[in-house]
């Protein structure tokens, strides 16, 4: 495998459940998992987004910086941000979660989905203690695959080069 | 079990996937089958929309009349007109959808929701040829049992007394 | 659709959950819901054996005569009578199962699955009340349509000549 | 949490899909899991054997040890090893399994399950490179948190003083 890359930053219109903007940057040190996904994508609602809480309740209280990312790229006038917000509550989704800003040239892809040239939603992402982006994945991880490595992860020092098993 | 009532009157604010409204006066002698549901609820969008899409699939070439009404009781401003037709088009809801009159005094419940005294979200109803509801149910109902009720309303005349094995 | 097919008579060797055998003769003027399966086939055990447990819940007490028919035509001598007995008890199968009466032949298939011609397991059987075999289905039928089509044969008089919808 | 005790032997009377026994002695050094079941144990069936299969897909490449371990405790007449044998066939359960070897004063616990205080099937056991019992589970593990624990064993050192995040 190559180098993993550095994960580009994130551009964010709007923060909910969380007291400040979360800047990529200054989670340097910690295990991000990211799930870019869409309130109207059917696969979404049912798969993606049970993962996310499920990822948030296990990993967040070991350190990790677990987030949604909303990166809609249709219906962009029909989904609000008032309603994700009560799409967030009535899901009882309690991570950050951040609206993937608007392109600036009036483009359906907004900002960080075309950063990370994601081919659709659900994305995950998972983002080492260093910064850099070791998965991207369309689509869903199965769970004993994903917890394997959000903990590989974890496991490895910040300032590591020692690779896990999976990598 | 008593007498089944005759089923109020749907009110209806706009109308999605039909050329006309459809008033319930008109359906007599036909089967009708009603899902109300809110596009903001987890257990609709999980359990009642499959149910409602596989009822219309299966009964409305038998000449069942199959609807779904969208009772929202909350978030109203979010949930706009313009929201739940994309919810619609993203999970491939091909039966007419009412959205339920607003009420007129401001409360909360829509006009349709409170007609029928619904508990919540989703209502399942059953109204035979002659116009009488023959089943509400706040939740689920199993699939077996469900067809099974839909086809006993399905072999009764438009005129008849008789009544099948689970009326 | 042609004339529907006498069902063919059952050829069981032993019977559990019931005092005295069961013969088809005997259901004349009755609906029959027979499910065959192997008690070893991963699919009979995740989706069929619930569905003939929910058939059995919900229609027996209609007056339908639902039952299991064990048509082993595989790993003959590990699956005994014993372990089948364990089986039902462990599933809380409690409608009456047969054992298949293996061929005089010494081939692999036994006698009622070979009359039938059943090319594999599960396979559904609805016969109506005048015994004719309405349907025989390798699979599973979804659970909305299979309510549905014994409803109707619920509904059609003993001797009707009427067909329902689905006929 | 008190230091995690030694595992206690294994007690087998026959093993499938390995040439040759498996001594949990001869594992240290490795990471092990293992999945006591029945096969006539609707649960097991159902959840714990299809998450011993991708456990045994995921981890084995990895070096870790998955084994089944097949504790009868009831109809121990009718579960020969000769339905198991084809049981395990159908199931496509290619890792290692074995008998847990009978009680020796008649008593229906066999010796392994007895070992471990096992209090039913399903049980998961997770034993570490040093041979230390650090989970054992009676139900199911969450996927997401089973592999993340399964892969903190695999990257601790197999001389580790140093425990990770979940133990």
């Amino acid at each position: 495998m190559n180098e993993p890359e550095r994960a580009p930053a994130w551009h964010i219109a709007q923060w909910f459940n969380t007291p400040a903007p979360i800047s990529l940057e200054a989670q340097r040190g910690k295990v991000v998992v990211a799930c870019a996904f869409q309130m109207l994508c059917p696969g979404c609602v049912s798969h993606a987004i049970p993962q996310l809480k499920a990822l948030h309740e296990l990993f967040a209280p070991q350190g990790v910086c677990v987030v949604g990312l909303h990166t809609v790229f249709e219906h962009h006038e029909a989904v609000t941000a008032s309603v994700l917000e009560a799409f967030l509550h009535e899901y009882g989704i309690r991570c950050p979660v951040g609206i993937d800003a608007p392109a600036r040239d009036g483009r359906p892809i907004p900002q960080t989905m075309a950063a990370y040239r994601m081919q659709g939603t659900p994305t995950f992402l998972l983002i080492d203690r260093q910064g850099r982006l070791r998965r991207q994945v369309f689509g869903l991880v199965p769970e004993l695959r994903f917890g394997a490595e959000v903990m590989q992860l974890l496991m490895e020092p910040a300032s590591a080069t020692r690779k896990g098993p999976m990598s």
